[in-house]
């Protein structure tokens, strides 16, 4: 475990060099009985560079990954702490990274894997903050510091989540690319790869998801022989060659993935967050099928072979590809567990998108999941029942922002709930771009998401002190300072 | 178990005979983990006689005993069914009354009961809530109907977190006597003791704590001898005679506990909520203390012996009074559990209460619970860390209710925190009065307390109604019955 993290890191240390201190606190494995009083060491990162005068905590709910890559892709957050003078810290998720509750034996059974829970995670990150508040508050006169979230995909969902259960921790939060309605009854199962589909058709005048629609039948029929599966391998650089049925679903599964990531990381500039890419993946990708003659279907396949290496090998260090694995900085295999569990998000495919076509049956899901992790979820809507679905009207202090070039806004809140809970489109955005760092390719629309942030955060901020009781000594001294710190930005 | 059951249902049956059917849903034993998936039985008092047309779902959050007594002496929820064609739940509190996760186990070990806590008992709601919203749905175009939370002590805090932390299971809640703040750092440990003490002292002319105060170092003197123990345990008519220091402990316990629960059901007429007592007890009490003389220590404590009596025999059935028990229908094993692990609550008496000096010590309290329950707490302000301690500004549709006769006032939320979370204070009220049935003896301050309620659930309905999808087919004729059925009350 530990080799590989080396290993990502390196991968991923990117020309920003975001400097942080890695730091582990002991938080109860199970926040909700009494049964046990076990504790593990969660990690989590934090710079205090910018941190004056009693300056804000700039929390960044980490999800399914180890927390550097998330802290190194995260930029938004190092460029406007220096703004808010504020701490920032980025708490790694248990049972990604290093912080696995019961070490090696934590994936072993469902009684040691069982408390990988969404609702376990936000509750060992209010543990944190509180620490955190109480380790981290310079003058005498206020006891409390405010926490803003931060989060991006599942972590913007816990950023959102954080602040709807726990809005005494979190005075707000910024909930970038959380698809926090990709739940049971709430979404169509097949938006998400409509949506897919649609960024892959209009990236280059041709249509490219056409081809790769096309690609599926092509890869079965191929496949369906000794010599085929032999041929694909080779053509595809598997670093295992396929044998049987079940490694071709593998590959369609693999191959799958990779479309959607291209997708989710479509930035205008070269990124390393799942993979090493360049600028527009996806035109990059698209470019490789230009001209492509379906009718051969080998040629089809190479083409798309060569293509893949956009994702696979663009640092043209790749000697082979490992269809068990799509991003090495996610933890696929706890992210698995939670959506089997607990993040069960509905998807299927159908003649309207490129993929091979699936339906959604839960009863099937959830064999399939008891199969592999022996846990059976029999409520579907559990996430519903945990988060309120769309029913989040008495929320607050939320934004929640989407790009449109993400299929993850299938499932995002697209248009504001209330006054305070508000939604920004990024027309020309991928996967929570706007937590990114400042970069010259920015579109304009992620660059003015940026900019609502800011101003929300200042708000929630003013708010804060604002609320306090007014007889508070010294008060209004800090509240002028910080106010003067704002107005000088 | 269930032989206590009758028993109880016996003596708390009363003349309004509230009516309801039993029923059991099977919720899971762990809301929060997937390590186990055991189920249990959660009992609920369902009834549907006032429930018409989609009416609302009046949702009481059972608390720290079996649920037909608390069914029993919340008459305002049936008293205001018919207005509101409401559907009346009462669930019972997971290892209260019947519903105990592990049957004759569950207060066995801490791997049993320790799945002893609020936020599991508001998951057995919001579970219980789903299920009640699917099954009784009489029209097709609605979907889901609305649900009003309400409990007293305990459970209103219950009844407020559900608000709080699963707005989109109920609309709004009623907290009466809720010491949501009766935390560590939240509230001083010795204002209960001295609400209590103020009852007694303005109960009639003559100060009545003043003989209270005296009588403990009575007690002890007396006790410190066999003579002594053999006399009280006599005159007390207890079940056990005083054997040993610890007796005498637990004498003193029982004493502190009956004088303070005379005043939380200091009610205006005849009740028999904790046990059988006349109206206004606390004077009936104090009435047979008047004149005594106090130089005479033995006087003293045949007189108090005789007031005791108000409490523990009003029914003239009791032969004895067992010392271990103050109120028979509590469950007051689950809830010195709940008080060890996460309901803390400091407690603490000086020279200023009429009580016998005890001191608050965290780590004393811890210890001691570590001993009875084998589990240790090392966080005093887990519930502040769970539930918001003062923070709960981002909180709506709350009224919290307090009677100042009421010592849980001290922990209560006594002005209002926004437009939408209210404080209501009921300056003859003791505790959760409000709660109880109408009744000819009622101070005007209660009824007034109970109309102000019944204009927020309205409000929070019409609130319901209105943030629905405006274009739902035939919403707007369910509205205006709703409209005209309230308009008619």
């Amino acid at each position: 475990m530990k080799l590989l993290v080396a290993v990502v890191l390196l991968c991923f240390k990117n020309i920003y060099a975001y400097n942080y201190t890695v730091k582990y606190i002991d938080v109860p494995v199970d926040h909700f009985s009494f049964t046990t009083n076990a504790t593990f060491k969660l990690k989590y990162l934090i710079n205090d560079s910018f941190w004056i005068d009693d300056g804000p905590i700039f929390f960044y709910t980490g999800n399914e990954g180890i927390i550097e890559n998330f802290a190194e892709n995260t930029g938004f957050m190092f460029d406007k702490a220096p703004m808010f003078n504020a701490l920032l810290v980025f708490a790694e998720h248990r049972y990604y990274g290093e912080s696995l509750p019961f070490g090696n034996l934590s994936f072993s059974t469902p009684a040691h894997l069982g408390y990988l829970t969404a609702n376990q995670a936000l509750a060992d990150y209010v543990y944190l903050i509180n620490y955190l508040q109480t380790e981290h508050s310079r003058s005498a006169y206020l006891n409390k510091v405010p926490v803003v979230a931060f989060g991006g995909s599942y972590g913007g969902m816990l950023a959102s989540w954080l602040r709807m259960k726990y809005p005494a921790s979190v005075i707000g939060a910024i909930a970038s690319s959380a698809p926090i309605w990709q739940f049971q009854g709430l979404t169509p199962c097949e938006n998400f790869n409509r949506i897919v589909t649609d960024v892959y058709k209009t990236a280059l005048e041709e249509d490219c998801s056409d081809p790769l629609q096309k690609s599926w039948k092509i890869i079965r029929n191929l496949t369906s022989t000794d010599a085929g599966k032999s041929w694909l391998s080779t053509e595809w650089k598997l670093c295992t060659p396929l044998k049987t049925a079940a490694d071709v679903n593998t590959l369609v599964n693999w191959f799958s993935e990779i479309l959607i990531n291209i997708v989710m990381v479509n930035y205008p500039y070269p990124t390393s967050f799942l993979a090493p890419l360049p600028a527009n993946p996806v035109r990059s990708f698209c470019n490789k099928l230009t001209g492509v003659e379906v009718t051969d279907d080998k040629t089809l396949l190479t083409s798309i072979g060569a293509a893949l290496q956009i994702y696979t090998n663009y640092t043209e260090t790749t000697t082979c590809n490992n269809i068990n694995q799509t991003a090495a900085a996610l933890g696929e295999a706890a992210w698995d567990f939670q959506a089997c569990t607990e993040m069960i998000m509905p998807m299927c495919s159908d003649d309207n998108d490129m993929f091979e076509n699936y339906a959604w049956d839960f009863n099937d899901y959830a064999t399939n999941c008891n199969k592999k992790w022996n846990v059976r979820q029999t409520l579907a809507e559990l996430p519903v029942l945990e988060f309120g679905g769309k029913d989040i009207g008495a929320a607050s202090n939320i934004v929640f922002s989407n790009g449109l070039l993400d299929p993850w806004s299938s499932g995002g809140v697209l248009s504001n709930v209330s006054s305070t809970v508000s939604a920004v489109i990024i027309p020309e955005g991928a996967h929570h771009l706007d937590l990114r760092g400042e970069n010259p390719a920015d579109p304009k629309s992620v660059t003015e998401a940026r900019e609502f942030h800011v101003s929300n955060i200042r708000a929630w901020i003013s708010e804060f002190y604002n609320s306090r009781d007014t007889n508070y000594f010294k008060k209004s001294v800090l509240y002028e300072k910080i106010k003067y710190t704002h107005a000088s930005v």
